[in-house]
């Protein structure tokens, strides 16, 4: 069964709005082992809509409609579709209903205009909107079936969910029962991870690569006569993707760094202080985007002057204007500082040089130092040269603050 | 003249990747003018990209192709591009002497995979790649003429710069000559700006509103038979945005909120520091973003914790037992401590509950105070109620944040 994805709305075109509708819809339903083959973004323009209609029948099972159901002058769909599959408008009494109800709740009344949007082509099956105003609908044409859906993107979302893909799982019984993961990857480029992972393809799974920045990311989907039989399968390719990557894997759940990160300090009861230079508080802001840090997350200080350095973390002046402020010894100082400042069991110091300017001969751009301190392990630090913009060397520098912390619960550091 | 965008590789099909050049060249080619009429995503199948040509070729005057010219298996555009214009390959001497000269750089040889990247199809006209591997081609059928270029975004939009919208130029030689300018608002939602916009269409502008989180940007172009022309449209048409929004616009330059800040410090020749508590370093980070920043932001202190705001700085505990660490007595005294501490012009202090525990009738989540002291300013504060997940809560109060920094330089707060 091939699918067609046809997303519709000027401001798609004109590249006002990013069309997530197709990127999220094209995964989900070619992660669940349906064959997703076109995709067709147009305008809001009803003979143009009309043509595109006719193509994706000719060469489609299923065609997934989403925009262009709105109240206003420029939503077209529900016209052009009533007129491509040649009938009338009707009332559809239950999205009235269900628009009726939804007004009441709001206390306003449902308007003229908000009228045509439950008028739908006659003969269609209607798809209750129970997320939004906008009611959907499907409609078999030969040997296609159209579904027509909002472009708002929960809306969307929630009645794929409900409607479509079931319906598209009913219409092929033969489909196996599918099972999908997302593994993270940090620290080794996609050609490394490849390799490591070579002849690593069997049947019945699927593997796909995405880089999302520095970190490489696995999606992988399984499949089985049951539901029981993919998730073993899937059960046995993670652990022999994790025997392969081994600590480079710091999720196969799909969580991010730092809820991989806060987990491991809830689950070993310890604190973290940060003192930030280059960074300028996105480890601070990443390790608080998790919901519940601050019962792990003490404090952080952005030391970007070396007066604050000084006076704040404590890092002795000497240490400064011997080694210079992106230096071993001055994070190894601000790594205690902070610990010391804060009282949590672990600090972490970061200085380095973003960018574009402030570049040396000896330190050019791009060099971090990152510092870690605990009572347990002691401090330590390690240096790095890393490239990019400036956005680009803040970003990879708390990626690696972040794994310093997660690998030393592992002893790695 | 319509084009068409047609982009390809599995990898968009199933949603590892962004369409990213879509995005940009849509916009791209919309707001100089263009009518981009139709898009198309398909995966790596000959077949089918055969297929996709030939529709295009039907209902396009020009088609812009990306992706698919690289050396592994899965590229077949170059393949299904001959086939489908019924040629020949043959080897663009051009093409491979600048593949040459790039491998010599980079000490490689150009290998038996590389080489089938510079067989071309019979005919066409080669477009030199200056910023990658794969050389890129134009080919005319009929009345409709194909552009083939990388997929790589950073050499697609090198070679449509380069390349693809002068030629589409010279094709419309009626076309206008045109500005952009993209205008950002901050403050009013996207319905009150389009009421207070209301009537401001006229001919020859071009105008489109985009939500960007809680900005509204508004995108503009205007037309005209000269540049001079289209550029005193655009500078009538900017004045007249501008008195009728006001304060709200924070640029017509298309800056963002924290360049703009950061350019009103530095002529105002001030210096800032930053106390926060629920956005957790993510002011800081949005203002280190800023290259040269390290010149007017001094420091930041994160205070999760209450002893955090008392011990370094110096909210008398009392005050805190009193009022509750989320209070206007608390923002105003973490604003003075800052500033106090760092010995910065302006200090900024945040405290409030970013969710989604936390919250209580008294004080929900979502509440937040944000306090600002200056010497020439005194003490001020603002109380504010949001709403949304617990990032949301923390990028609106950073934009609030910032946008009381800007309109205190305009006497607004």
């Amino acid at each position: 069964m091939r699918i067609e994805i046809l997303t519709t709305g000027d401001e798609l075109m004109s590249g006002l709005t990013r069309d997530g509708n197709f990127q999220w819809s094209g995964e989900t339903l070619t992660w669940l082992g349906f064959d997703v083959a076109y995709h067709t973004t147009v305008g809001d323009d009803r003979l143009i809509l009309k043509s595109v209609f006719n193509t994706a029948k000719n060469r489609a099972d299923a065609v997934i409609v989403t925009g262009g159901l709105g109240p206003t002058p420029d939503d077209l769909t529900i016209e052009a579709a009533a007129e491509f599959f040649n009938v009338g408008l009707e009332l559809s009494e239950p999205a009235l209903e269900m628009m009726s109800e939804r007004f009441r709740k709001i206390k306003r009344e449902v308007s003229e205009t908000n009228m045509k949007q439950v008028y739908l082509p006659e003969g269609c099956r209607v798809l209750l909107n129970k997320w939004g105003t906008a009611p959907g609908f499907s409609y078999e044409i030969e040997k296609t079936v159209f579904f027509f859906l909002p472009g708002v993107p929960k809306e969307f979302r929630a009645m794929m969910e409900e409607y479509v893909i079931p319906e598209l799982k009913k219409r092929n019984p033969q489909m196996k029962k599918s099972c999908m993961r997302l593994v993270k990857t940090f620290g080794l480029p996609e050609s490394e991870v490849a390799q490591k992972l070579e002849g690593i393809e069997r049947e019945h799974v699927k593997l796909g690569y995405r880089a999302h920045f520095r970190e490489i990311h696995l999606r992988v989907s399984t499949f089985g006569d049951s539901s029981s039989e993919a998730e073993l399968l899937m059960k046995e390719f993670i652990e022999e993707i994790c025997a392969r990557l081994g600590s480079y894997v710091f999720t196969t759940e799909g969580e991010m760094l730092e809820e991989v990160v806060g987990s491991l300090l809830t689950h070993n009861n310890m604190t973290l202080s940060a003192a930030e230079s280059c960074t300028g508080g996105l480890l601070s802001h990443r390790i608080t985007n998790v919901p519940g840090s601050s019962s792990y997350f003490l404090q952080g200080v952005i030391s970007y002057s070396n007066e604050a350095k000084s006076e704040i973390l404590g890092v002795p002046m000497e240490l400064i204007e011997s080694h210079g402020a992106v230096s071993e010894p001055v994070v190894k100082a601000m790594a205690q500082g902070i610990r010391h400042l804060s009282g949590s069991d672990m600090g972490i110091g970061i200085s380095g040089i973003a960018g574009p300017g402030g570049g040396t001969l000896e330190k050019p751009v791009g060099t971090v130092y990152i510092g870690l301190d605990s009572e347990t392990k002691g401090t330590l630090s390690r240096k790095f040269q890393f490239h990019g913009t400036r956005e680009e060397i803040k970003l990879v520098t708390v990626l690696k603050a972040l794994d310093m912390i997660r690998q030393s619960f592992l002893n790695n550091v």
